[in-house]
């Protein structure tokens, strides 16, 4: 039986999708269907959700969930009135908030902070296109205004995580592949020694990293097994020499990875939020 | 007065930060001292935070805040008996969720989900090599495989917004930007045809544009409100002749932007999880 989950929101829905999504993943065997309604924005619209979700409930014999991050008590109030098991941030969160802190939350639906125009748009996005003008050390001449450089072999996740870091923490990310070339002369490159504070290495288990290189380009000499074993092996003993903090990327998530970057450079840099939710 | 908040977690505490992030948003005058506390293992640990959160509650007037998504019940005891406002995920949500679905949740601490190996991963992983691969319509011949080609005149967000979508959604996402060629011929470029209904269009307002130009290359024909005008007028005239589907960024996030997309195109891809959060 697939569960109705229903995802309510004056702005995107991101923050209940987001927190739902990491909530199911405690329960293996339940099956979901999502339905996002976005941007309600009247009473009517809440109405017609309203009358979605008692439909849900009657065709399923799974109690029907919704999460919603609505505001206005009137909406609210429609809700508590349907037939499901409601988890609605308000009651849960802000108003226990409002009263530990005693202050009161903006409670305004679509409350602007002029996005468009803030320096927290401008550093995100400039993060955004920094990270894209360094990927793979096109552009070295730019790690100076770097916040972190990621190194480590071909197809480690330097890109992923890179890209992560900037749309999520608007940081300046460059990423910088061992060569070959790199590898056989057993010393940091020089054009990294400058920068040293701010590299960090990635490494992965040779076999994981063959079937990787398999997909790229199967039967070369770059996805050969001894190859991707020489480059780790020679990689590591590089990090550990020059100590590079460094973490192994076979079994973990590139949000994991990131978390490790940002404690271990000790970078407080918030998670970006700008959609209202 | 800095309220110290505290993002606790057994893995890499994401969730709950994003979640309290938004919450934050609501309370415009608070400021926040985040302390992060990642892959929390053992009672250890958990003691050695409690002890912090003891600490930051004895030097701050202002309340401590604790997110807690741990697990396991003797930790959350600990957090339980702390002198904070906590917030504790597997009370609020989990316990009552198991309730109400009547299955248990797989409360297992770093429960794995082979993350290396899955599916999920590497269809997130090629959702990221595509977007690379297909920005800024550099490799044209890849639009068979595309979910969605945005499209847009230069500095619309097309970019930010790809990767955004595939990072989060995994999904293929191409972009094409409208050059003065193609605005010149009035009708929609012959690469483009084949691929109408993958197409989603982007606008902006022409001075938010040309600002944003101009931070790129000050004075230029290119960043003249005239120049951006022209571009703007044109591309929304060929969006509405061909009907493609379009949105105005100009005070939007690339979060608003993709969930406009996504329910466009009626794309309902779960939000990628995979950080055991």
């Amino acid at each position: 039986v697939k569960t109705s989950v229903f995802y309510l929101s004056d702005s995107t829905g991101i923050t209940v999708e987001t927190l739902a999504t990491s909530l199911f993943s405690h329960f293996d065997t339940l099956e979901i269907n999502p339905i996002r309604r976005p941007n309600l924005s009247g009473i009517e619209d809440i109405k017609k959700v309203a009358e979605e979700i008692s439909q849900a409930a009657r065709e399923s014999e799974s109690p029907t969930i919704v999460f919603s991050s609505l505001i206005s008590e009137e909406s609210r109030e429609v809700l508590r009135a349907c037939p499901c098991e409601l988890y609605d941030i308000y009651d849960l969160f802000i108003k226990p908030m409002e009263n530990k802190l005693g202050i009161k939350s903006s409670a305004i639906t679509g409350r602007s902070h002029g996005i468009g125009e803030t320096k927290e748009y401008n550093r995100r996005m400039n993060a955004i296109n920094f990270c894209m003008a360094n990927d793979d050390g096109e552009n070295i001449l730019n790690f100076e205004k770097a916040d972190i450089i990621i190194i480590g072999v071909s197809r480690t996740g330097k890109t992923p995580t890179s890209l992560y870091l900037a749309l999520n923490h608007s940081l300046n990310i460059a990423n910088y592949p061992l060569t070959n070339e790199d590898l056989e002369s057993d010393k940091l490159p020089d054009i990294l020694k400058p920068f040293k504070s701010k590299l960090f290495g990635l490494t992965i288990n040779p076999t994981r990293l063959q079937q990787i290189r398999h997909e790229r380009r199967p039967n070369s000499q770059y996805s050969s097994l001894s190859q991707c074993q020489y480059e780790i092996r020679t990689a590591e003993v590089l990090y550990r020499q020059t100590r590079i903090p460094f973490i192994d990327t076979s079994s973990i998530s590139i949000e994991e990875i990131s978390v490790a970057i940002l404690n271990n450079k000790h970078l407080l840099t918030n998670i970006v939020n700008n959609f209202n939710d």
